[in-house]
């Protein structure tokens, strides 16, 4: 058994084509009926102010499963501790036995949701998009554009974020980490009007983005509801939009923008990993919107892990 | 973050008396409703026939909370391996950092399965209890056996199992280990005539104990059935005796002795906890007969975790 540390990791899984097209295959062997993937265990600690959520899934035919344990704790930043936090423990498909244990921090985490990102963009955006919009100034309002770049040539990002101080410092950090220009708004309206792809970011509990505020043509990439209390899409997107796509239904009905929706879906709803396996033909109009909400499934904590610990052996046994 | 291996492990936690306060204080605090534990969390592998499951819980108030994985692989032994395995991550409950991670390849669910039948024993059973019969002869057909005489005077064992080397090697085992007189049956009819406590500790697929074989003032323990396919005691049991006590409804609807009930039950359902912290009293007469249906909890684990790592916390503060 090995344990490996999060600048260990760091070291051999990067924002890259190469993890990208692991976390893209997970969700093909979605797609093809090859993962068995149960619902997320989730627990509050209510008395901190915390949660911990443990995803899994089973990708036939790989040699491992990971079991990803995801701790937040909403009163970290009070102590000058960070919100999340977690590892990922690796087992042997055949045995069971323990094969590793990742304490990448969330690192992974990190990736693999950008990267679903990413996928969304390959999948279903115009293949020319090059203004992205982002909604929120955490670290996935950076990482998204980092991945989708990998996919689209991206050249200018607006942002729009609550605080501004925030938007500032991101525009610095996006320009000198990435040679991007970034504009900043102060309506999620303006910062909208020319974006070829939208990516909301935020844990609104509110929506925030309406179906006006979207150009035509646009592909919206919805990550930041991930729990039953949080949503960033109004339901005229979710009405409106010419395609409609979630990495999981059963999570986006109980976690994502579907759970707000009352009224019925006017579009037929698919799986992104459908897509990408071909068992749903995907084409979209120049001017059409696509909306793809993005919750974060057990296969592309699976999928990044075994990825992971395979360049971690790969680089022992060289050495 | 501390790691620790199954012998660091062993050496602090054992079959006794202390480890049962701290089980036993776990169900006393979801009896008390102190204690947030969701669903456990289930997965197979087919291809391998293996299984994981994932337990948590926190118990208001603690320091720590526990989340135990328990992989199942049973090809295991056709490759010299034990079918059963596992480990436990503790977090800190005010800031979900990992506080230690305890590798004990299923040694603290060994523990704390048999205390669970110690518990039950001690609050249910008859308090001059002395002639204990196990149907089974597995690690938990000892363990149990080796819990329970912590809480009643047991002298004697009878057993039943199926396959009639394996009672005679049990036999000897308990004789020499813990100076126990074990007489070995052909049948459960007559393992169990003389009974005080009966303990079921099977795979079973199908009922195996009928309410005919139980005799009158008997306590009986079913601990073997954990998942939707198994099943120990005949309807009959279950609509007869006079106190029906479960772990956890829920779990014993879905995994445990009340799934295979097609009728409407007899008696209240009480949970062990309720009567533990004195929300649901009981008194049973000698002539009585109570069941316990126990499916394991991750209250149990919780505890058993927690204690653990304070106990070795501790022998490193004195070194």
């Amino acid at each position: 058994m090995k344990i490996y540390n999060k600048s260990q990791i760091e070291q051999v899984t990067q924002l890259d084509l190469n993890t990208l097209a692991a976390v893209e295959n997970g969700f093909k062997a979605l797609g093809q009926g090859n993962v068995t993937m149960p619902p997320i265990l989730s627990m509050a600690i209510e008395e901190h102010n915390g949660e911990v959520d443990v995803k899994t899934a089973h990708i036939k035919g790989n040699e491992r499963f990971a079991i990803k344990i995801s701790p937040g704790f909403f009163d970290n930043p009070k102590l000058g501790l960070p919100s999340l936090n977690g590892l990922m423990v690796l087992f042997s498909a055949k045995t069971g036995l323990v094969d590793s244990v990742l304490f990448d921090e969330g690192y992974l985490t990190d990736i693999r949701t950008a990267l679903a990102g990413a996928i969304s963009a390959k999948y279903l955006s115009n293949s020319e998009a090059s203004k992205i919009t982002v909604i929120g100034s955490g670290l996935q309002a950076e990482l998204q554009v980092a991945a989708i770049k990998l996919v689209r040539p991206i050249s200018q990002v607006n942002i729009w974020a609550r605080d501004n101080t925030k938007s500032q410092a991101y525009k610095q950090r996006m320009e000198q980490r990435y040679d991007l220009s970034v504009s900043v708004h102060s309506s999620i309206q303006q910062a909208c009007q020319e974006a070829d792809i939208i990516v909301t970011t935020t844990p609104s509990k509110e929506p925030l983005l309406n179906w006006e505020d979207i150009p035509s043509g646009a592909h919206v990439i919805a990550m930041g509801s991930d729990s039953p209390h949080k949503r960033e899409l109004a339901t005229s997107v979710i009405l409106n939009a010419e395609h409609l796509v979630v990495d999981r239904i059963s999570q986006s009905e109980s976690l994502g923008e579907l759970r707000g929706v009352d009224k019925p879906l006017t579009r037929s709803l698919v799986e992104l990993g459908d897509i990408i396996c071909g068992k749903h033909p995907y084409s979209r109009r120049v001017d059409d919107v696509s909306v793809c909400d993005l919750t974060g499934t057990g296969v592309q904590d699976t999928a990044i892990a075994d990825y992971t610990a395979q360049q971690l052996t790969s680089i022992q046994s060289t050495m």
